[in-house]
């Protein structure tokens, strides 16, 4: 399993960022204060769009130890050497993402509920997939076609039950991070508490306190 | 250059095939009556039913010397072994294509007017593209977002001003195939004139004949 720190996973949304300077700035912003992964998810955008955005995610990214993950296309994270790949249920199977990539690229998948978490195979665990993302946890409105908000009682059970690292994703604002920390969660990811936020900066470090808070 | 016999491309449309079953039937009897490559494009659908289906149209094809290509996502490419990919404007830029398939794979791009055929490297032509597709050169319902239709004389001076094979695309039916091969297209792309055509093997019996008394 490659490592990969969970803790505060932010994902892009181009238009809540206002396109890809907004992305870029927003980016720079979010990681100087403590995001540690970043995700471009931009379901709407033609191939060149994510390439472009890619390469200068890439770009803000070097050096600072912020893995930079692609949503869905694996052609896009070979293209410009991502350092990770997030697919859901209805993109390329695990396997084929895993056999795509090579064994030392993140490779994330999303679980919507107890029964996708078991249909998991171990062997998967042990080679493909280095961590779940596990939502939604809050109603959102930045993923369209979204599943059926999980119960707390329910992700408690998942993050229970979980085999790997799990990140929680959905609806995730300030205030809201701390039940899902304690309920065994790796880590959040949020696109509307960062993305558009008037002052990015101090939105992340807020949220990155709750996290270490509900650690402690 | 990877030699690709352009002579009867067709280009899958799911919806009029009638979903991945109608996909392979269609590909089944129009291989065997002429076709000479055939093109998965579905950009309404999620990269696990691209999969789906390239998997099964791969095994379809198999034996047949007819090429896969896939529109747009080279990941799926890569993870079916398909023959080719095939790239617009707005997709991955051809020279990242080239090196994420390697040499051997079949490299197409889409050309809509003299400009975008002049801003073809020279370098490209010799080491990142095995054909392009020029068009659209009639009226297209297939594709939504289709280019201005190409004028018969400025699909002409493309045709002599092209640098490799080139098979022209959009709207093209029975009938209409014989004015552009006799200006200089390699072949003809089609998507209705066969997808959805209630007598598959004779649609493409027709179209071929149409070419070869062209060629004539």
């Amino acid at each position: 399993m490659n490592p990969v720190n969970l803790s505060l996973y932010l994902v892009l949304d181009p238009d809540l960022c206002g396109g890809l300077d907004g992305m870029v700035a927003t980016t720079r912003t979010a990681v100087a204060n403590g995001v540690t992964v970043v995700q471009l998810r931009a379901p709407q955008w033609k191939k060149r769009q994510w390439f472009d955005a890619a390469v200068a995610l890439k770009a803000v990214l070097a050096g600072s130890g912020v893995p930079l993950v692609i949503n869905d296309h694996v052609d896009i994270a070979l293209a410009v050497d991502a350092e990770g790949v997030h697919v859901g249920q209805s993109d390329l199977p695990v396997a084929e993402v895993r056999r795509l990539v090579g064994p030392d690229k993140i490779v994330g998948l999303s679980t919507s509920n107890a029964a996708q978490l078991a249909a998991v195979p171990l062997a998967l665990i042990d080679g493909g997939i280095d961590y779940i993302g596990v939502g939604p946890v809050y109603p959102t409105g930045t993923k369209k076609d979204a599943s059926p908000v999980i119960a707390p009682a329910d992700f408690a059970a998942m993050m229970l039950a979980k085999r790997c690292p799990a990140v929680a994703i959905g609806g995730i604002a300030l205030g809201k991070v701390a039940p899902l920390i304690r309920a065994g969660a790796d880590g959040v990811a949020v696109v509307s508490a960062i993305c558009g936020q008037p002052d990015v900066a101090a939105a992340t470090q807020a949220l990155f306190n709750e996290i270490t808070e509900a650690r402690a």
